[in-house]
């Protein structure tokens, strides 16, 4: 059996971007930029005026005060005076029109006064007041966005400011979901005793979307290895990675393993030192010269989960070109005990909470594999290493934001 | 000039749900949860077995160890097995599989020798061990979803262990957006000297989508009085928040005011003791017996987005019907002094740290509100009161996170 930290290397270590496509900018919103984006010119573009008001040459009001200046004409945002300013004259502006040649500052319109075809301004105004210069923002031939961020809204702001109309983004990751177990019933099945339903695939896509990938859902069958075999040997080809759920275990019914084996795929590991997800197994496989890497998820929704945000989310994410893999990690103090058995790392599903400068976290419910609830309650999965037996209140562990 | 708490006040204070509509579970994921959900059964919906082993009675190892038990058949899970288990007899049975009548506890297949029909056991089995009782998890009955939450992936989870096909959530809001000024640029047209991009309609479609609301993106006009009145008169009935950018200030071609007040619309407020984003104007409007809600947002990028974050981000979420609607707040730090002048709130973009127990921030970049590369580098707004002119390093503010 491995443990945690060995087996996620293993998960990671050979993933890389699948590839890149061109899209509009329009579409581009929570994409992962795929090229450096270098400023083709400044901004802004041109020397203007932040407030409506006069363009003036600051030295005019370096006399004794008031000053009277002529006005030789206006311009507005998006039109150009032609002529060059001289002494003793303005300007008027609105915010965001060309500063005009000869001049190098502006005054607002409130504070001067205006007397027929003259401005009165009564006070000394220094250079480049109200001036917004050239390139003050983003100067041309600058790196603007690097490749491997996910574009919110200011990105998109700079991207369209720049005139950009089209951008590389990685190719989003296709993950296909098969659910395996004779107990399962799907949503619009009778729930007969003894059966459940099938509620990992639905989590599950909704973890995939959560990751910005793409869900296939193959739907669910029995604990048959024949079926199992041929569902993945047929939509392998259409997927980045395979998602198998239940039938990992040791179980007399448990054909995960076999099916999986059986079309070639390379065993990477099975078992890992953790709780819950104890079965966890990962396979790779190469198809028309590309990786293809499978998944046994254990059965349980709260193994399923978890063994997702650590391993699949992760892997999603190097796939997809993402700069920022790894879940974010901060460091919190238990607010109460907690036991447990040596051997295997536990993930402890818990609520976090701050408070006089600290992160807290408590358990979020009661912690078997099965429990949905406690799942919901959580925003954080604890991380309590291999050989710690207990836990006092108070003591920092490590903790994962869930992103789920 | 009114303050941004009564402003705010104002927009938020009538806001109430749209509406409701169903849909499949499958499209729920990031959804506003309509009705609360109650579960019309319990989970697990039966006693099941934790682990793959051997059901018994525990009373059976009550005595002189080891003891002898015989196995009468099998069970998976999905199976029932539908006679009584008695004194003596043991079931084999795996994991998920309805605990068999007559038995209490699962012994694991590892703890036990088998023996031709018979399994050996050299331990006492407490009652309950390796059971997952029925409603363990969740009673029928319990609400297990209030609404008002946006559905994450363990939310689906639930709701589909509980069989729900359809649920009721609320109707995202569609927000009209309409770019005005001269000199605006679309992406695909030359950028002739005083003019600029277009990059607020960019923002702002990306804004209004990271809030779970519909972008109409009604293109850019001039400075035309009559072209901005006729494209916000021919698209409110579609909207129910309209967004025009720049033309709300004093200026000789600030006309948005005009347009907007000439179709009717009851002014809200105009100006706010705000930096940036002063001139920002709100109107509320009746169409069709609904209420339509005008922004008339500044034309610089910083005024576009901040406002839109702190007025249109928890509209939107209101007539989302979400539950939390303000942005997010924390107190933290300046890592460095601050002047403003007295008279207006400022808005600083800031960079958000945690460092010894603290949050620290510190100014992403210069404050001016066209810059693009200061929002970009943020993912913090610093509120600094009115009557503040001296920041020292080291006093502590409010903070907003980002949600852009």
């Amino acid at each position: 059996m491995i443990k945690f930290e060995e087996a996620k290397k293993i998960v990671l270590e050979s993933a890389k971007p699948i590839g890149k496509e061109k899209v509009f900018l329009e579409d581009a919103f929570r994409r992962i930029l795929a090229e450096d984006i270098i400023a083709n010119y400044s901004i802004p573009p041109f020397d203007n005026s932040a407030m409506d008001g006069f363009a003036i040459k600051s030295e005019d009001t370096n006399k004794d005060l008031p000053v009277k200046l002529r006005i030789v004409g206006e311009e507005s945002a998006g039109e150009i005076f032609r002529k060059k300013i001289d002494k003793g004259q303005t300007l008027r502006i609105f915010t965001g029109a060309l500063l005009p040649a000869g001049t190098d500052s502006v005054i607002p319109q409130e504070e001067v006064e205006i007397e027929k075809e003259f401005i009165v301004i009564r006070r000394k105004v220094r250079k480049g007041e109200n001036v917004r210069y050239a390139g003050e923002d983003i100067k041309e031939g600058e790196i603007v966005l690097e490749k491997g961020i996910q574009l919110n809204s200011t990105h998109i702001g700079l991207l369209s400011a720049l005139g950009i109309v089209e951008i590389e983004v990685y190719i989003k990751p296709k993950v296909g979901i098969l659910a395996t177990g004779e107990e399962l019933k799907d949503l619009n099945e009778p729930l007969l005793q003894g059966s459940i339903r099938n509620s990992n695939t639905y989590t599950l896509i909704a973890q995939i979307k959560s990751a910005g990938a793409i869900p296939l859902n193959y739907g669910k069958t029995g604990d048959n290895p024949n079926e199992i075999k041929n569902i993945i040997e047929e939509n392998l080809n259409n997927c980045d990675i395979f998602l198998t759920t239940g039938g990992v275990s040791v179980g007399k019914y448990d054909y995960v393993r076999e099916a999986v084996e059986s079309i070639g795929a390379e065993r990477k590991f099975w078992k890992v030192a953790q709780k819950p997800g104890m079965p966890l197994a990962f396979y790779v496989l190469k198809r028309e010269n590309k990786l293809k890497y499978i998944f046994g998820l254990p059965g349980n929704p709260g193994a399923v989960m978890i063994t997702f945000e650590e391993y699949v989310r992760p892997l999603i994410y190097l796939l997809s070109g993402r700069k920022n893999y790894l879940p974010q990690e901060i460091e919190a103090k238990f607010t109460h005990d907690l036991k447990k058995k040596k051997g295997r790392l536990n993930f402890i599903r818990v609520k976090i909470f701050f408070e006089n400068g600290e992160y807290y976290i408590s358990e979020s419910g009661p912690q078997g594999s099965g429990f949905l609830k406690t799942l919901a309650n959580a925003n954080g999965i604890a991380l309590i290493p291999e050989d710690v037996e207990y836990i006092k209140a108070g003591t920092k562990v490590k903790v994962h934001i869930v992103e789920w």
